[in-house]
C-alpha cells in the first residue's frame, strides 16, 4: 500500500497525466475512491477527470459527501462530465447526495439530469425525509405470473442491464400490483417451459414507501433478503431498496445513537475531517444544558450547609455515592437503549422490566455497600451507616432513572438515546446529594 | 396480530393440533418462528413437530438461541426428527447454533450426523473463534474460466439447488485457486456462446479463513457485495460469506461495543429473558471496581479538610466541575470508539486528533465557565475566580482523557469500547477534585 501511495503521488506531483491515467486503470473504484479521499481539493479533481464515464460513476458513489461535492463544484466549468455524471450514478445514490445539499444547489444541479431522470429524482426527493421512498431505486426488473420462464429470462435478458440487482425478480400483476418476489436461484433453476406462477408462492414482504427507514432495518434483518420490494397503500410496486443502502443506514443510525449517549448534537461523519469549530458547536449545547442543570446539585448541598461544617470528612464520600448513582443508571440506559434500537424491547415492555431491576439494583446497591463499608470501616461508625444507607439507596433510584428515561424520551417522539449518560449522571447527582445528606442530618441530628 | 395470537393460542389451549398442523401453513417462518419464541417450553416442541421437514429447518434458523437449544432437547427421543433437523440447516448457521454449545453436548449431537455433514461442522468448527472460518458456508457453485456461459448455467442448474446463493458464481482454476467472482446479472445477460473469461475482470475481493470477522464487516461495506468468498493463504476456495451473517454479526459487535462502553461486563442478549442474576453478575464487576477506583477522589478530597472547613461553599460545585469534566470525557471517548470501531480513525492518528482537542476543549471549557460564573456571580470573586479557572481545566483534562483512553486501550490489544463512559468520569474525577482544590489552596492562600 506504501509502494503504490508513493507512485502515483509522485506521478501527480510531476504532473505526469497521462502515466496516471494508466496507472488508474490497474485499481478498482474503491481504491481510487481512497486515493481520492487522500489527496488536496485542486488535485481530485484533475485525478477525477482522467477517469472513464463508468469508472467517474463508480468512484463517485463510494466517496464521502465532502468529497462528492468539491468534485461537483470542480465540474461546474465541464458541463458535458457534470451532466453525464448525474446522469449516471442510480437514482438511489443520487437521491442520498441530494438530500444533504442546500436545496438551491440541489435545484440548479436537477436541470442537468435528463427529463428521464428529471421526473424519477423530483418524485424520490417528494418523498418524507427518513422515508423508505427515499432509499428506494425504480430500476428493477419485473415479470408477470403467466409468463414461461424461458419468456421470463427474455425480458430479464432485455430490460435486465438497467437493473440494480437481478437477485430478486418481482412478479406484478395486470395494475402492477406487487404479487410475488422470486429468487433469481429459483428462476434459474426451474425448467424453461415452467411458468412463473409455478415457481410462486404468494409469500412476500414488502416495504411501505412512506414507512421510517428502520422498519426497513428490522425487515431485512428477520426476513435475510438481499432486497425488498417498496410498494405505495395499494400494493402498486414503486422500487425496490438493496441490501448496501441498508447498511449504510444501519452505520447512521448506530453511529447517531452512539453519539446522542455521550450527549452529541447530532452524529459526526469523521473526527478527522471535521473542523473544530463543527465539534466545538455538536458538543457546547448538551455541556451548557448540562451545567445548568448541575447548579441544583449545588442549591440541594447548600441547604446542608450546617451538615458538612460539623461533619467534613461526609464530603469525601461525595464523589464516589454520586457517581456510583450515575454509573449504575448508565448501564441500565445502556441496556434500555440498545434493546429498543434493535427491537428487542417494546415500550410497553417497561412495567415488566421495572419489577426486575429493582431486585437487581438493591443487589447492586448491597454488594457496593459492602465494599464502601469496608472502605469506610476506620471512619466513625455513624458515617459508615450513612454512606452504606445511601449506596444502596442511590444505585437503587440511578438504576431506576437509567431505565425509565429511555421509556420517556419514546413515549415523547424523541430517540431513546437522547437519554445520554451525562445526563443520567447529572440527574442521579441531584437525587445523590439530597439522599446523602437527608440521611447525614436525620442519623447525625443535625 | 393480536387476532391471529388468540387464534392459535385458543387452538393451542383446545389441544386441537390438527388445525393448528393446517393453520401453521398459512404463516411464513418468521411468523412461526416468533409464535414460539411467545409460546412456553411444552407447547413449543409440540408446535416443532408439527412443522414439515423444510418448515422445520428454515424455522429452527430463525428462533434464538435459547429456543434452540430447548427444540434439540425437547427432540431426545425423535431421534429421527432430530437426525434430519441437524443435518438440513446450513453448515454456517450449524456451526454458530454449536460453537455456543458446552463442548460434549456439540460432541452427541455431531454424532447424528451423516458422515458428510459432520466432516463440514468439524472442519468449520476447527476455525478460530470470531474467525471468518466460523462464518462462511462450504455451498457455492464455482465454473471455470473455459467454460461456455451455456455450459456455465448447465453447471449451475445440476449443482445449485444446494448452494446457498445463486447471486454470485465463483470462477477457480484447476487447482481450484480462485481467479474472479461475477454477479448472476453479469452471467445472465451475457450470449449463451461466450466464454467466462470474456465476463471476467480478474479483480476480486476475497475473505482470508483466518481473518477476524471484523475484517469481513469492513470489506462488505466498502465492495457492496450481497457475498464474499473464503479463501487459504494459498487462495484456494474455501466458502463464501453471506450479507445475512455480516447483518448478524454487525448487530453483535454493535451492540458488544454499547454495552462495554455502558460498563457491562459482555453484552446481554435480551433484558427482557435474562434472568436476574445474570444481569447482576454481568453489572457487577464494573460498578464494584469504580468503587474502589473513586475511594482515590474521596482520598485526595481528605488532603484539602482545612480548605473545605474554611470555606464549605467551595463544595457546593463540587458535583458539577466533576460532572462537568466527565461529561466532556464522556463525549470524546464516544466519538473515539465510533470512529475506531467504523474505521474513520486509526490508531496513528491520536497525534492528529490531540492538536484539535486541545482547541475545541479549550473553547468548551470558556464556554462553560462564563455560565458557570454567570450563576456563581452572587457568591465571594475568590470563589468565583476558582470555579472558573478549574472549569477550563477540567473540560480540558477530561477531553484529552476521553481522546485517548479508546487509543490506550486498543494499543493494549483490549476493545477501546472499553473506556466506559462511567470509568472516564470515574478518572476525570480523581483529576478534577486534584485541580479544584489545589486551586482553592492557592488562591486562598491556605
Amino acid at each position: 500500500m506504501v509502494e503504490f501511495k508513493t507512485n502515483y503521488q509522485s506521478l501527480i506531483e510531476n504532473k505526469d497525466w497521462k502515466t496516471l491515467k494508466f496507472a488508474l486503470n490497474e485499481f478498482d473504484s474503491i481504491q481510487i475512491a481512497q486515493i481520492i479521499e487522500d489527496i488536496s481539493e485542486d488535485e481530485e479533481i484533475i485525478v477525477f477527470r482522467l477517469l472513464s464515464r463508468n469508472q467517474a460513476k463508480e468512484v463517485f458513489q463510494i466517496l464521502s459527501h465532502s468529497k462528492q461535492e468539491q468534485i461537483i463544484e470542480g465540474l461546474a466549468l465541464n458541463l458535458k462530465m457534470l451532466s453525464n455524471l448525474l446522469n449516471d450514478i442510480e437514482p438511489d445514490d443520487r437521491t442520498a447526495f441530494f438530500e444533504e445539499l442546500p436545496g438551491k444547489v440541489t435545484q440548479r444541479l436537477i436541470q442537468h439530469l435528463s427529463p428521464d431522470e428529471r421526473e424519477i429524482t423530483l418524485q424520490l426527493l417528494g418523498y418524507p425525509e427518513d422515508s423508505i421512498g427515499r432509499l428506494m431505486t425504480p430500476e428493477y426488473v419485473a415479470v408477470k405470473p403467466q409468463d414461461s420462464v424461458e419468456h421470463a429470462f427474455e425480458h430479464i435478458r432485455r430490460y435486465g442491464r438497467d437493473s440494480e440487482t437481478l437477485n430478486v425478480i418481482y412478479v406484478v400483476d395486470n395494475d402492477w400490483k406487487l404479487v410475488d418476489d422470486i429468487r433469481i436461484k429459483e428462476v434459474i433453476l426451474a425448467s424453461p417451459h415452467q411458468r412463473i406462477d409455478d415457481l410462486m408462492d404468494y409469500r412476500f414482504t414488502a416495504l411501505d414507501v412512506m414507512d421510517d427507514q428502520e422498519v426497513a432495518i428490522k425487515k431485512f434483518k428477520d426476513y435475510d433478503r438481499v432486497a425488498l420490494p417498496v410498494v405505495n397503500g395499494e400494493g402498486v410496486l414503486l422500487g425496490i431498496v438493496t441490501f448496501d443502502d441498508i447498511m449504510d443506514v444501519i452505520e447512521e443510525e448506530t453511529t447517531e445513537d452512539f453519539h446522542k449517549f455521550g450527549s452529541f448534537q447530532g452524529a459526526i461523519a469523521n473526527p478527522l475531517k471535521e473542523k473544530a469549530l463543527g465539534l466545538y458547536k455538536n458538543r457546547i449545547v448538551w455541556l451548557v444544558a448540562l451545567v445548568f442543570m448541575n447548579v441544583f446539585s449545588g442549591a440541594a448541598i447548600s441547604n446542608f450547609e450546617a451538615v458538612i461544617q460539623s461533619m467534613v470528612s461526609l464530603v469525601f464520600f461525595l464523589p464516589l455515592l454520586i457517581d456510583s448513582g450515575g454509573n449504575a443508571g448508565a448501564q441500565s440506559a445502556t441496556l434500555m437503549i440498545r434493546s429498543l434500537a434493535v427491537g428487542d424491547v417494546k415500550i410497553t415492555d417497561w412495567y415488566k422490566l421495572i419489577g426486575k431491576e429493582i431486585i437487581v439494583s438493591f443487589l447492586l446497591g448491597v454488594t457496593m455497600a459492602i465494599g464502601v463499608a469496608a472502605v469506610a470501616s476506620f471512619r466513625a461508625p455513624e458515617i459508615v451507616i450513612v454512606v452504606s444507607i445511601t449506596m444502596v439507596l442511590t444505585v437503587m433510584n440511578g438504576s431506576l432513572i437509567g431505565l425509565l428515561l429511555p421509556f420517556i424520551f419514546t413515549k415523547l417522539k424523541l430517540d431513546p438515546a437522547t437519554a445520554s449518560a451525562p445526563l443520567i449522571t447529572s440527574i442521579a447527582d441531584i437525587c445523590g446529594v439530597l439522599i446523602y445528606f437527608s440521611i447525614a442530618s436525620w442519623i447525625f441530628g443535625i
